[in-house]
This record gives C-alpha cells, structure tokens and sequence, in this order.
C-alpha cells in the first residue's frame, strides 16, 4: 500500500498553543475538553495529570482552571474569575477574535449573526460577547429572525466553510443597508481543506483521522467524500479495517485540527503492515 | 398589436424630484446634464428656460446654478459655492448616500471600493469624498490594485445589478479580515428590473424607451434581450421601426428610470396605430 500524507493537516497553531499551556499547568484541570481529541486529552492526564471539569461548580478554591481553546461564555469566565482559582486562559487568539468583534459591535449598535453551529462551544462562547446575536447555518433561518437594529455585523465560527459563510452574507446584503462583514474563519482549517481535497482527487481510499465531535475533522471528512468514495473518519488506529485497502494502491491521509502528531503516526504504521 | 406595460417603470425617485425642483427655478442652467435624457432636457429649455453648464468657468456670478442628480466632485461643488451664484443641489438622496458613506469611512481609515462605471458622473462624484477610492466593475481589476488599509468598505453606483455587486465584494470577504458592505444601489432601479424581466418573459417584442447614455436603460435593454430576444432600445418615438412588429402580437413596454411619461406616450401612441 503506498501512502500519501496531505500536504497541511492536522494541528493548528491554536491548538499547538493549548497543549504547550497545559503541559506547563501540571496538576491543574480544564474547564470543559481542551481540545476535541479525547486520545490527546487521555495523555495530558496520564502524563501531567490534567483533570477536566465539567462545570463551574467543580471549580474549587486554589485550583488551576485552564480555559479550552474553543474558549467559554463570558459570565462563565467572569464568576471564575471570581472565584479563589488561578486561571489560565488557552482561547486560540483566533477564537478570542469573534468574541471581541461581536462585544465591539454590540455597543455600536448593530445586530449580530455569527454563521456556526449553535451548539458549539465556541459559538456559545462568541454569543455570549453581545445583545441580539443571532447564529444560523442556513439562509432560510432569517426567515424567523427580527433584528433589532438596521445594521448587521456577522462573524463566521473559525472552522466553518468560506463558500457557505458567503451564502449567509450574501442574503443580507441584498436585504440590508449595511452588513459589516468579518472573516473570522481560519486560515490553517482552510491549508488542511484544500491539501485534503486536492489529495483526495488522487487516491483510491482516504483515512482522516480526527474527533468524531470535531467540526473541522467532520468538514475533511465530507470533502474527500466528494471526490473519493472510500474515505473513512477514524479517530485511532483501532478503529482501521483492513477490508478498506483490499484492491487499493494509493491511500491518503489528513488529519484535524485537534489531531496529534502521535495518533497519526500510529495509524501510519498500522496501515504500513497490509 | 396588444400593448402591454411594465408594472413598474419610468422615473424614479430622484429623478422625479430633481425635475420638480429645476421646474421652481427658470432662467436657471444645471451643471452638466440634469438627468439622463435628452429629450426631457430639451423640454425644461423650452418650458423653463433651464440651460446648462459644460464646467464651472461657464458659471457667472448672481447665476442659479443647479447640481445635476447625479452630483458633482466634492472640490466642483466647494468651487461653485465659493463664486458669487445660487446652488440649488438636486443630487439625488440615494446618491449623497454612498458620497457621505465614502467620506465616513475614509476618515475611519478603510480603503473603499466602488462598485461602478468609473466614467459615470454619479462615481466620478462619490469617489471624490474619499481617500484611497478604487472602482472596479470587475474582480479580476483587484489584481493591479494596492490597498492602503486593512479595512475595506464597498459602495455601488446606485442604478449597478446587485448579483454583479455580491461578485465584488464576496471577492474582498475571501481575502480580507473586515469587509464593511453598504447596499447602496437603489430599489427603484430593481422594481423597473423585476417588471422588465417578467414582462419580457410574456411577450414577442419588447421596447425599452430611454437614454441611450442612460446606465440603467442600457441594463433595462440587456434583462430583456436574455428573455425577448427582439427587444430594441430607444430614445423616443421617432426610433420606431414598423418592421419589428410584423407578426408579432403582444409588446411589452418598459422605460428608464429618466424617461419621462410624456415620451413613453408618445411611444404608446405611436405603436397603436400599427
């Protein structure tokens, strides 16, 4: 079987950060998963003995709290701060950046629509910056929504699609006076999406490996598909089936933004021994 | 012949209202044609003795100078309003617009794009509101520009398309952190597009009456022909030619949005005697 690394995939410069945060807080513990790696998440607790805590509560005084590089809402992080613990904030500064664009664009009075899932941390976060923000993935979700001011300012979640965010925008402009438009959407999600699609054009199956419950990994994931019909979402080395490589001669692989060199390089070698 | 018109049509707004106002100043003169068409200039000398100035040295002192609806370049009309003559503006509300919009966000320091005819008086007139303004009716023309700013904002001449104007900007929005996008075009301008496009979808022939200079009876005309292959663009009555209404049966009539009724009357009338 010959393999073929994407030419850009795998960890970000956020999360590259996070880790070398974390690995110097021994013994502290993080406010919801650092990252979306649980493999990543399981060695930083067996190798630095960093805890998770799943809420506020759990936060007890003379505790090290490291924020997740998808980054809290801000009264969550206010009542920590409150709090007799020592934090530290591992927000990926491209995350930090929706959260000050949207608290900037409250006070200037314009409505806000952040293009993302609702549900995601980071979103939840972002939101929570402004008044009269607004997230939606679709067009057609407008349909329910009344802004309250004249103005729109939109940001994008870091790891969404550039072509979907223009949809969204697109619509407002043609219904708004003034959409202030900010491209929050990162760079290096971008680097692996295309270095994922050109690869993908030129092998007969495709492993990406990455968090089930990550977005970025799950985007990869869909763009392969498109031009390779056997691409798999794996998260480990475990979960590889040989059958995948029987009668192939190329495969491919990438990885997300939260997936460390070391899962990687396990699944490079157990692809190795067909 | 069955005469069918469009359900929206003919003079705007602006046009409407600058006529009005050149109307309540005889013995006047407007700087540079009042509106885009002849044949309505041609009545205000007759009717009102409304003449016209082909630059600012033609202006005497005690004149009544008035500003064309298009609007002039900020240092034409500082120049006029510094000689010893009355300057009635009748630049169009949907034009000062995007010339004060230009002028906020350049002393906001963004680098401003219009979306325009750079030859057009109307983009000849807001670009001079600012510093670092570049017009482009295409995204190919960023490649030759350097922006001075990290910031852009977009205007557009008020009568462009607006699926041309998403072109522009979602070009900017790919590559630049803040894209503040002001929907400048008019509304007016669509309404006569939307009627012309469904008109031109029911009949054999379709007649666009308008100046042929005029940016948005031009664009009238090409909505038409990509439904009515037989859509011819004219100036007035006199431009009728019999032979494009042999065997057909139904016309549909649109106009600019500086045609006045009395010229589409004439039109009316004229092809009912077929």
């Amino acid at each position: 079987m010959k393999l073929k690394l994407a030419s850009s995939y795998g960890f970000c410069f956020g999360v590259k950060r996070a880790i070398t945060i974390a690995e110097s807080y021994t013994n502290s513990a993080t406010m919801g998963p650092l990252i979306h790696n649980q493999n990543e998440i399981t060695r930083l607790k067996d190798d630095y003995n960093i805890g998770l805590y799943n809420k506020l509560d759990d936060v007890q005084d003379k505790d090290t709290v490291i924020i997740r590089t998808h980054g809290i809402p801000k009264n969550d992080l206010k009542e920590l701060k409150q709090k007799d613990a020592k934090v530290i904030n591992a927000t990926c500064p491209f995350v930090t950046t929706p959260q000050q664009i949207v608290k900037k664009m409250s006070t200037e009075n314009y409505s806000i629509v952040i293009f993302g899932d609702e549900t995601h941390p980071e979103v939840k976060g972002v939101k929570s910056y402004g008044d009269d923000v607004h997230v939606v993935l679709e067009p057609e979700e407008f349909e329910k929504i009344i802004f309250k001011h004249e103005k729109i300012a939109t940001v994008a979640q870091t790891t969404k699609k550039k072509e979907k965010y223009l949809e969204i925008v697109n619509f407002l402009i043609l219904k708004y006076k003034e959409v202030r438009v900010f491209n929050t959407i990162c760079d290096a999600t971008f680097e692996n999406q295309a270095a994922a699609r050109e690869l993908s054009k030129e092998v007969d199956v495709m492993i990406v490996i990455g968090g089930k419950n990550s977005s970025n990994t799950k985007q990869l994931h869909d763009i392969c598909v498109e031009n390779c019909e056997d691409s798999y979402l794996i998260e480990n080395h475990n979960e590889l089936d040989f059958s995948w490589f029987s009668k192939k001669e190329i495969c491919g692989i990438t990885a997300g933004a939260s997936t460390p060199d070391w899962i990687i390089q396990q699944v490079i070698d157990e692809i190795q021994k067909i």
